[in-house]
């Protein structure tokens, strides 16, 4: 199929330019692994979009029937399915108008899925920090820029990901992932309320890990708490969960046996729940 | 006249949907105060756009001539015209593409420009903070989400701007201008290497005070310093130097006399140079 993009239902690539989308970065996204027409992890990236908008200032009811009406039926392909939710088009000042129409912005393009590598991939250290925010923390909303300029610290295409410290020097995530490691038989991810993105395959693991009985510890740690784990891996919605083999000249355990692959062999499982 | 968008120099009020600037945010802002047909302040506009870009991994060459391109002639008129600059259409991925073609948006409006009251303005103070970020402070990019926050916490029409402090309870700015005081027969205004957006008429207001050889302190002050001031106002492209009367509790000295209404008149004299 060809790339298609959807604006409020209406097949069209282009968007207001007076959108607050566009000006302030007032909306949030997501991006949804479609494999052969079915939508992966639906329900946490639904309620991604319905609480991101919320905290915004610019609540929407039943985000998941909107985008649902305008998608009909998704082909049997393999798709990349970018959902935008924006305030909408609206004045220059940075109050949000009391009425607001919201926009939507479907981004439908095919994809071609590869695996990430079994025996791991590499991460960058990212020198560009993310800020602190709580209120902003979590969200996966339109101001990006601190990952753009971290992503564009590396251009070697071995090196897969990049670790992202907030401006205290604690682990927040990586450039498009979050991060968890283990360590003597327990798993460890960042705390996520002052900074960062709380992506939804992090969502999805955390609810399937609490099913299973493994406890994941939420902690504020540096970069001496990744350099003293025994595995490390990454998550997000298109590379599952991703193990890491090496990170700053630290080698991590990956393969059979560790809790990395029981992980992502269990969240396999739950994609289209 | 109409309001008018020249996106790349053509006249037309959409964007692509997957420009850089709407995606991410990875792009610059100014806007820009027109009196009959005249931009004020065109120098420092166009040094901030310029600086913004190349910060933010785009570099633009000659930025003034390619804007002036585009305007060609001004009408005559009282206008806004916001310029926004983005590091165009390009991939979702988060690094910037070796290749990009930046957008032009030129937005003009039809401005009734009103004269700030000559007794002086009321302030908010915001809850919502500003993130610390040092490589992103001091530009006016497209990740403005901590403004739009900040903008909504108050609706009533008498308060014209509210202070905005940084995650540390550091004075910044205000939602959409810089901030200075008189304490003493000093100046003082919030060093912005850490955070908030370094206007285009705080920069006029410094240089013009250097001319006239008085010496504005850049501190990292806090709530108690603007308590203890004896005039406070606040400065953007479109009011000027703003007087304010009331903020907090506290009153400060407005009208004739003041080091505020002297930095005004100066001010309004350099606005074409």
């Amino acid at each position: 199929m060809q790339p298609l993009t959807l604006i409020n239902g209406s097949a069209t690539r282009t968007l207001a330019s007076s959108d607050r989308g566009f000006n302030f970065g007032q909306g949030v996204s997501t991006r949804i692994k479609v494999v052969a027409g079915k939508a992966q992890l639906w329900r946490f990236h639904m309620q991604a979009l319905q609480q991101g908008c919320a905290a915004l200032g610019f609540p929407i009811n039943a985000v998941d029937k909107l985008v649902k009406r305008d998608l009909g039926i998704l082909p049997k392909a393999d798709l990349s399915l970018r959902v935008t939710l924006t305030a909408g088009v609206g004045s220059n000042s940075a109050a949000t108008p009391v009425e607001y129409q919201p926009t939507r912005v479907l981004q439908i393009e095919p994809y071609n899925f590869v695996e990430p590598p079994v025996e791991g991939v590499d991460l960058w250290l990212c020198e560009t920090p993310l800020s602190i925010h709580p209120r902003l923390a979590g969200i996966k909303h339109l101001n990006r820029l601190e990952q753009v300029l971290a992503r564009s610290e590396w251009r070697d295409p071995h090196i897969r990901e990049g670790v992202m410290f907030d401006t205290q020097g604690y682990v927040i995530g990586a450039t498009a992932s979050n991060i968890f490691w283990v360590q003597s038989g327990q798993v460890y991810t960042p705390d996520l309320s002052q900074a960062g993105v709380a992506g939804v395959m992090r969502a999805a693991l955390l609810e399937r890990a609490g099913q299973l009985g493994i406890e994941v510890h939420s902690v504020r740690a540096r970069l001496a708490d990744l350099e003293a784990a025994d595995e490390l891996f990454v998550t997000n919605a298109f590379d599952g969960v991703m193990a890491v083999k090496a990170c700053a000249q630290k080698q991590y355990a990956v393969g059979s046996g560790t809790l990395t692959q029981k992980l992502r062999t269990e969240l396999a499982q739950v994609l289209y729940d």
